[in-house]
Protein backbone atom coordinates (compact mmCIF):
# COMPACT_ATOMS: atom_id res chain seq x y z
CA UNK A 1 0.00 0.00 0.00
CA UNK A 2 1.47 3.31 -1.13
CA UNK A 3 2.81 5.57 2.11
CA UNK A 4 0.63 8.28 1.06
CA UNK A 5 -2.88 8.86 -0.31
CA UNK A 6 -3.28 8.88 -4.37
CA UNK A 7 -5.95 9.91 -6.56
CA UNK A 8 -6.00 6.72 -8.01
CA UNK A 9 -5.22 3.25 -8.60
CA UNK A 10 -2.60 3.43 -11.28
CA UNK A 11 0.45 1.33 -10.16
CA UNK A 12 4.39 2.31 -10.07
CA UNK A 13 5.34 5.59 -11.10
CA UNK A 14 1.80 6.25 -12.93
CA UNK A 15 -0.02 7.02 -10.10
CA UNK A 16 2.20 9.34 -8.93
CA UNK A 17 2.52 11.39 -12.00
CA UNK A 18 -1.53 11.32 -12.05
CA UNK A 19 -1.21 12.71 -8.19
CA UNK A 20 1.31 15.54 -9.01
CA UNK A 21 0.87 17.13 -12.40
CA UNK A 22 3.04 19.52 -11.82
CA UNK A 23 6.39 17.47 -11.31
CA UNK A 24 4.82 14.91 -13.61
CA UNK A 25 5.57 17.12 -17.08
CA UNK A 26 9.18 17.60 -16.50
CA UNK A 27 9.66 13.96 -15.25
CA UNK A 28 7.44 12.95 -18.29
CA UNK A 29 9.54 15.22 -20.35
CA UNK A 30 12.79 14.04 -19.25
CA UNK A 31 12.21 10.30 -20.10
CA UNK A 32 10.89 11.44 -23.57
CA UNK A 33 13.77 13.13 -24.66
CA UNK A 34 16.36 10.30 -22.62
CA UNK A 35 14.91 7.25 -24.47
CA UNK A 36 13.09 8.03 -27.66
CA UNK A 37 14.74 11.43 -28.43
CA UNK A 38 16.61 11.97 -31.22
CA UNK A 39 20.19 10.26 -30.48
CA UNK A 40 22.71 7.56 -31.76
CA UNK A 41 21.84 4.79 -29.19
CA UNK A 42 18.82 2.75 -30.54
CA UNK A 43 15.45 2.95 -28.59
CA UNK A 44 15.75 -0.49 -27.61
CA UNK A 45 19.30 -0.18 -25.90
CA UNK A 46 18.19 2.71 -23.86
CA UNK A 47 15.65 1.02 -22.44
CA UNK A 48 17.90 -1.70 -21.41
CA UNK A 49 19.74 0.57 -19.63
CA UNK A 50 16.71 1.95 -17.56
CA UNK A 51 15.64 -1.88 -17.06
CA UNK A 52 19.15 -2.91 -16.00
CA UNK A 53 19.98 0.07 -13.25
CA UNK A 54 16.28 -0.19 -12.04
CA UNK A 55 16.96 -4.06 -11.56
CA UNK A 56 20.26 -3.15 -9.91
CA UNK A 57 18.18 -0.79 -7.32
CA UNK A 58 15.86 -3.72 -6.89
CA UNK A 59 13.07 -1.75 -8.21
CA UNK A 60 10.29 -4.27 -9.30
CA UNK A 61 7.77 -1.93 -10.94
CA UNK A 62 10.37 0.48 -13.15
CA UNK A 63 13.07 -2.86 -14.09
CA UNK A 64 9.62 -5.06 -15.23
CA UNK A 65 8.22 -1.87 -17.14
CA UNK A 66 11.58 -1.13 -19.01
CA UNK A 67 12.38 -4.54 -19.08
CA UNK A 68 9.10 -4.83 -21.37
CA UNK A 69 10.12 -1.68 -23.39
CA UNK A 70 13.33 -3.16 -24.19
CA UNK A 71 12.21 -6.35 -25.06
CA UNK A 72 9.72 -4.91 -27.73
CA UNK A 73 12.14 -2.86 -29.26
CA UNK A 74 15.80 -5.46 -29.10
CA UNK A 75 15.66 -8.33 -31.95
CA UNK A 76 16.83 -10.55 -28.94
CA UNK A 77 13.70 -9.96 -26.85
CA UNK A 78 13.00 -10.70 -23.27
CA UNK A 79 15.85 -13.55 -23.84
CA UNK A 80 17.99 -11.01 -24.01
CA UNK A 81 17.14 -8.66 -21.53
CA UNK A 82 17.32 -11.55 -19.02
CA UNK A 83 20.62 -12.73 -19.93
CA UNK A 84 21.97 -8.81 -19.69
CA UNK A 85 20.21 -8.44 -16.68
CA UNK A 86 21.65 -11.56 -15.14
CA UNK A 87 24.90 -11.38 -16.29
CA UNK A 88 25.94 -8.00 -18.86
CA UNK A 89 29.33 -9.22 -19.36
CA UNK A 90 28.46 -12.34 -20.63
CA UNK A 91 24.98 -11.30 -22.70
CA UNK A 92 25.70 -11.36 -26.28
CA UNK A 93 25.28 -7.62 -26.70
CA UNK A 94 27.90 -5.17 -28.43
CA UNK A 95 30.87 -4.47 -26.75
CA UNK A 96 30.42 -0.56 -26.80
CA UNK A 97 26.43 -1.29 -25.03
CA UNK A 98 28.62 -3.69 -22.67
CA UNK A 99 31.19 -0.41 -21.78
CA UNK A 100 28.03 1.84 -21.83
CA UNK A 101 26.07 -0.95 -19.23
CA UNK A 102 29.79 -0.67 -16.94
CA UNK A 103 29.18 2.67 -16.78
CA UNK A 104 25.38 2.58 -15.70
CA UNK A 105 26.03 0.44 -13.14
CA UNK A 106 29.16 2.20 -11.75
CA UNK A 107 26.55 5.18 -11.87
CA UNK A 108 24.02 3.48 -10.07
CA UNK A 109 26.53 2.82 -7.04
CA UNK A 110 27.57 6.44 -6.98
CA UNK A 111 28.39 8.88 -9.23
CA UNK A 112 32.32 8.79 -7.97
CA UNK A 113 32.68 5.26 -9.21
CA UNK A 114 32.66 6.02 -12.81
CA UNK A 115 36.22 6.31 -13.91
CA UNK A 116 38.55 7.56 -16.49
CA UNK A 117 39.28 3.88 -17.54
CA UNK A 118 35.56 2.78 -18.08
CA UNK A 119 35.20 5.69 -19.97
CA UNK A 120 37.83 4.92 -21.90
CA UNK A 121 36.96 1.62 -22.37
CA UNK A 122 33.60 2.73 -23.46
CA UNK A 123 35.55 5.54 -26.29
CA UNK A 124 37.90 2.37 -27.62
CA UNK A 125 34.58 0.62 -28.39
CA UNK A 126 33.20 3.19 -30.46
CA UNK A 127 30.98 5.20 -28.15
CA UNK A 128 30.77 9.02 -28.69
CA UNK A 129 30.73 11.79 -25.70
CA UNK A 130 27.57 12.30 -26.04
CA UNK A 131 26.48 8.55 -25.96
CA UNK A 132 28.57 8.72 -22.17
CA UNK A 133 26.44 11.54 -21.37
CA UNK A 134 23.10 10.33 -21.89
CA UNK A 135 24.04 6.76 -20.50
CA UNK A 136 25.25 8.63 -17.17
CA UNK A 137 21.78 10.60 -17.10
CA UNK A 138 19.93 8.01 -17.98
CA UNK A 139 21.32 5.68 -15.13
CA UNK A 140 21.24 8.47 -13.24
CA UNK A 141 17.82 9.18 -13.66
CA UNK A 142 16.58 6.12 -13.14
CA UNK A 143 18.22 5.86 -9.74
CA UNK A 144 15.68 8.75 -8.90
CA UNK A 145 12.51 7.31 -10.86
CA UNK A 146 13.33 4.00 -8.41
CA UNK A 147 13.87 6.01 -5.20
CA UNK A 148 10.48 8.02 -6.18
CA UNK A 149 9.06 4.71 -6.86
CA UNK A 150 9.56 2.55 -3.98
CA UNK A 151 10.05 5.33 -1.79
CA UNK A 152 6.36 6.23 -1.78
CA UNK A 153 5.94 2.02 -1.93
CA UNK A 154 3.91 2.30 -5.31
CA UNK A 155 1.97 -1.05 -6.05
CA UNK A 156 4.10 -3.24 -8.88
CA UNK A 157 1.60 -5.38 -10.16
CA UNK A 158 2.70 -9.43 -10.98
CA UNK A 159 1.16 -10.42 -14.07
CA UNK A 160 4.11 -9.86 -17.13
CA UNK A 161 1.32 -9.46 -19.40
CA UNK A 162 0.76 -5.78 -17.75
CA UNK A 163 3.64 -4.48 -18.29
CA UNK A 164 3.99 -5.64 -21.78
CA UNK A 165 0.47 -3.89 -23.19
CA UNK A 166 2.02 -0.58 -21.09
CA UNK A 167 5.63 -1.34 -23.35
CA UNK A 168 3.11 -1.74 -26.67
CA UNK A 169 1.42 1.82 -25.44
CA UNK A 170 4.81 3.25 -24.15
CA UNK A 171 6.50 2.52 -27.73
CA UNK A 172 3.92 3.26 -30.24
CA UNK A 173 3.06 6.51 -27.95
CA UNK A 174 5.77 7.27 -26.39
CA UNK A 175 6.14 8.92 -22.68
CA UNK A 176 4.06 12.16 -22.98
CA UNK A 177 0.91 10.61 -24.02
CA UNK A 178 -2.21 10.93 -21.68
CA UNK A 179 -2.74 7.63 -20.02
CA UNK A 180 -5.96 5.61 -19.73
CA UNK A 181 -8.98 6.56 -17.46
CA UNK A 182 -7.52 6.59 -13.61
CA UNK A 183 -10.66 4.62 -12.50
CA UNK A 184 -9.25 1.83 -14.58
CA UNK A 185 -5.96 0.23 -13.02
CA UNK A 186 -3.33 -1.06 -15.62
CA UNK B 1 38.87 17.15 -15.56
CA UNK B 2 35.14 16.08 -17.06
CA UNK B 3 35.50 12.93 -18.47
CA UNK B 4 33.70 14.38 -21.44
CA UNK B 5 34.52 17.30 -23.80
CA UNK B 6 32.23 19.95 -22.58
CA UNK B 7 31.01 22.88 -24.33
CA UNK B 8 31.87 25.64 -21.68
CA UNK B 9 34.26 25.69 -18.64
CA UNK B 10 31.08 26.44 -16.28
CA UNK B 11 31.31 23.78 -13.43
CA UNK B 12 29.24 21.06 -11.93
CA UNK B 13 25.73 20.96 -13.71
CA UNK B 14 25.93 24.22 -15.25
CA UNK B 15 28.29 22.65 -17.78
CA UNK B 16 26.21 19.80 -18.50
CA UNK B 17 23.16 21.74 -18.75
CA UNK B 18 24.68 23.46 -21.52
CA UNK B 19 25.91 20.56 -23.29
CA UNK B 20 22.79 19.30 -23.75
CA UNK B 21 20.03 21.99 -23.82
CA UNK B 22 17.33 19.06 -24.37
CA UNK B 23 17.59 17.62 -21.34
CA UNK B 24 18.26 20.84 -19.54
CA UNK B 25 14.78 22.46 -19.99
CA UNK B 26 13.40 19.24 -18.11
CA UNK B 27 15.93 19.14 -15.45
CA UNK B 28 15.48 22.78 -14.82
CA UNK B 29 11.84 22.95 -14.68
CA UNK B 30 12.03 19.53 -12.38
CA UNK B 31 14.22 21.85 -9.99
CA UNK B 32 12.14 25.07 -9.93
CA UNK B 33 8.79 23.26 -9.34
CA UNK B 34 10.79 21.19 -6.43
CA UNK B 35 12.56 23.67 -5.06
CA UNK B 36 10.78 27.28 -5.66
CA UNK B 37 7.19 26.63 -6.88
CA UNK B 38 4.21 26.70 -4.71
CA UNK B 39 4.45 24.48 -1.82
CA UNK B 40 3.79 24.66 1.86
CA UNK B 41 7.80 23.68 3.00
CA UNK B 42 9.53 26.77 2.59
CA UNK B 43 12.16 27.28 -0.03
CA UNK B 44 14.90 27.48 2.27
CA UNK B 45 13.80 24.18 3.77
CA UNK B 46 13.40 22.24 0.14
CA UNK B 47 17.09 23.54 -0.24
CA UNK B 48 18.53 22.28 2.44
CA UNK B 49 16.85 18.82 1.81
CA UNK B 50 18.60 19.16 -1.85
CA UNK B 51 22.07 19.70 0.57
CA UNK B 52 21.80 17.17 3.11
CA UNK B 53 21.51 14.11 0.11
CA UNK B 54 23.87 15.76 -1.93
CA UNK B 55 26.22 15.95 1.01
CA UNK B 56 25.04 12.01 2.46
CA UNK B 57 26.29 11.65 -1.59
CA UNK B 58 29.46 13.15 -1.46
CA UNK B 59 28.90 15.29 -4.26
CA UNK B 60 30.79 18.68 -3.43
CA UNK B 61 29.36 20.65 -6.09
CA UNK B 62 25.92 20.52 -5.73
CA UNK B 63 25.70 20.01 -1.45
CA UNK B 64 27.86 23.43 -2.08
CA UNK B 65 25.33 24.87 -4.52
CA UNK B 66 22.47 23.95 -2.15
CA UNK B 67 23.59 25.09 0.88
CA UNK B 68 24.57 28.34 -0.51
CA UNK B 69 20.71 28.64 -1.41
CA UNK B 70 19.44 26.99 1.99
CA UNK B 71 21.88 29.47 4.20
CA UNK B 72 20.62 32.49 1.62
CA UNK B 73 16.93 31.55 2.62
CA UNK B 74 16.98 30.23 6.60
CA UNK B 75 17.28 32.64 9.58
CA UNK B 76 19.78 30.25 10.52
CA UNK B 77 21.85 30.83 7.36
CA UNK B 78 24.75 28.58 6.73
CA UNK B 79 26.10 27.80 10.49
CA UNK B 80 22.73 26.29 10.81
CA UNK B 81 23.07 24.25 7.63
CA UNK B 82 26.04 23.05 8.85
CA UNK B 83 24.58 21.64 11.92
CA UNK B 84 21.76 20.05 10.15
CA UNK B 85 24.70 18.17 8.03
CA UNK B 86 26.99 17.09 10.52
CA UNK B 87 24.02 15.69 12.32
CA UNK B 88 19.91 16.39 11.44
CA UNK B 89 18.91 15.05 14.77
CA UNK B 90 20.50 17.29 17.24
CA UNK B 91 20.19 20.18 14.78
CA UNK B 92 17.45 22.93 15.98
CA UNK B 93 14.92 22.77 13.35
CA UNK B 94 11.69 22.02 13.61
CA UNK B 95 10.32 18.46 14.27
CA UNK B 96 8.19 17.89 11.43
CA UNK B 97 11.37 19.21 8.86
CA UNK B 98 14.16 16.86 11.38
CA UNK B 99 11.30 13.90 10.37
CA UNK B 100 11.44 14.99 6.56
CA UNK B 101 15.11 15.09 6.93
CA UNK B 102 15.14 11.58 8.04
CA UNK B 103 13.44 10.45 5.13
CA UNK B 104 15.52 12.19 2.53
CA UNK B 105 18.21 9.90 4.43
CA UNK B 106 16.37 6.97 3.70
CA UNK B 107 15.74 7.60 0.04
CA UNK B 108 19.11 8.21 -0.39
CA UNK B 109 20.22 4.85 0.55
CA UNK B 110 17.38 3.07 -1.38
CA UNK B 111 13.44 4.07 -1.97
CA UNK B 112 13.05 0.70 0.13
CA UNK B 113 14.52 2.24 3.52
CA UNK B 114 11.64 4.34 3.46
CA UNK B 115 9.35 2.52 6.20
CA UNK B 116 5.80 3.03 7.23
CA UNK B 117 7.40 4.15 10.61
CA UNK B 118 9.81 7.09 8.85
CA UNK B 119 6.07 8.38 7.16
CA UNK B 120 4.13 8.08 10.59
CA UNK B 121 6.70 10.05 12.55
CA UNK B 122 6.72 12.72 9.93
CA UNK B 123 2.52 12.94 9.47
CA UNK B 124 2.52 13.06 13.14
CA UNK B 125 4.82 16.06 13.29
CA UNK B 126 2.45 17.56 11.07
CA UNK B 127 3.49 16.82 7.61
CA UNK B 128 1.20 16.97 4.97
CA UNK B 129 0.88 13.91 1.95
CA UNK B 130 2.33 16.34 -0.38
CA UNK B 131 4.85 17.70 1.68
CA UNK B 132 5.89 13.63 2.23
CA UNK B 133 5.63 13.17 -1.04
CA UNK B 134 7.55 16.26 -2.32
CA UNK B 135 10.63 15.31 0.20
CA UNK B 136 11.06 11.96 -1.35
CA UNK B 137 11.09 13.44 -5.01
CA UNK B 138 13.77 16.42 -3.92
CA UNK B 139 15.59 13.43 -2.53
CA UNK B 140 15.40 11.34 -5.17
CA UNK B 141 16.08 13.78 -7.70
CA UNK B 142 19.48 15.12 -5.84
CA UNK B 143 20.32 11.23 -6.30
CA UNK B 144 19.90 12.45 -9.88
CA UNK B 145 21.44 15.16 -10.22
CA UNK B 146 24.61 14.10 -7.67
CA UNK B 147 25.40 11.09 -9.97
CA UNK B 148 24.94 12.98 -13.25
CA UNK B 149 27.60 15.85 -11.95
CA UNK B 150 30.31 13.11 -10.59
CA UNK B 151 29.41 10.50 -12.66
CA UNK B 152 31.05 12.62 -15.33
CA UNK B 153 33.40 13.89 -12.80
CA UNK B 154 32.36 18.07 -13.27
CA UNK B 155 34.66 20.57 -12.17
CA UNK B 156 33.50 21.87 -8.45
CA UNK B 157 35.00 25.14 -7.62
CA UNK B 158 36.78 25.24 -4.11
CA UNK B 159 35.55 28.88 -3.50
CA UNK B 160 32.54 29.32 -1.45
CA UNK B 161 32.23 33.01 -2.36
CA UNK B 162 31.41 31.39 -5.72
CA UNK B 163 28.37 29.25 -4.35
CA UNK B 164 27.03 32.60 -2.12
CA UNK B 165 27.45 34.21 -5.06
CA UNK B 166 25.27 31.67 -7.39
CA UNK B 167 22.95 31.43 -4.51
CA UNK B 168 22.23 34.92 -4.99
CA UNK B 169 21.48 34.50 -8.70
CA UNK B 170 19.22 31.64 -8.06
CA UNK B 171 17.40 32.84 -5.03
CA UNK B 172 16.33 35.91 -6.65
CA UNK B 173 15.88 34.23 -10.44
CA UNK B 174 14.86 31.25 -9.84
CA UNK B 175 16.42 27.73 -11.93
CA UNK B 176 14.90 29.03 -15.29
CA UNK B 177 17.13 32.02 -16.04
CA UNK B 178 19.40 31.92 -18.66
CA UNK B 179 22.83 31.44 -17.60
CA UNK B 180 26.07 33.64 -18.12
CA UNK B 181 28.14 33.98 -21.11
CA UNK B 182 29.60 30.73 -20.94
CA UNK B 183 33.36 32.55 -22.25
CA UNK B 184 33.67 33.44 -18.30
CA UNK B 185 33.82 30.71 -15.59
CA UNK B 186 32.09 30.86 -12.29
Amino acid sequence: MPHIALNSAEPGIRGLLRYRPQTARPLSDLTEVLLRGPGTLARGERELIAAYVSALNDCRYCSSAHSACAAAQLPGGMALVDQVRADPASAPVPTKLKALLTIAAAVAHSGHAVTAEHVADARAAGATDMEIHDTVLIAAAFCMFNRYVDGLATIAPDDPALYAAGAQRLVTQGYLAPSADPSHES
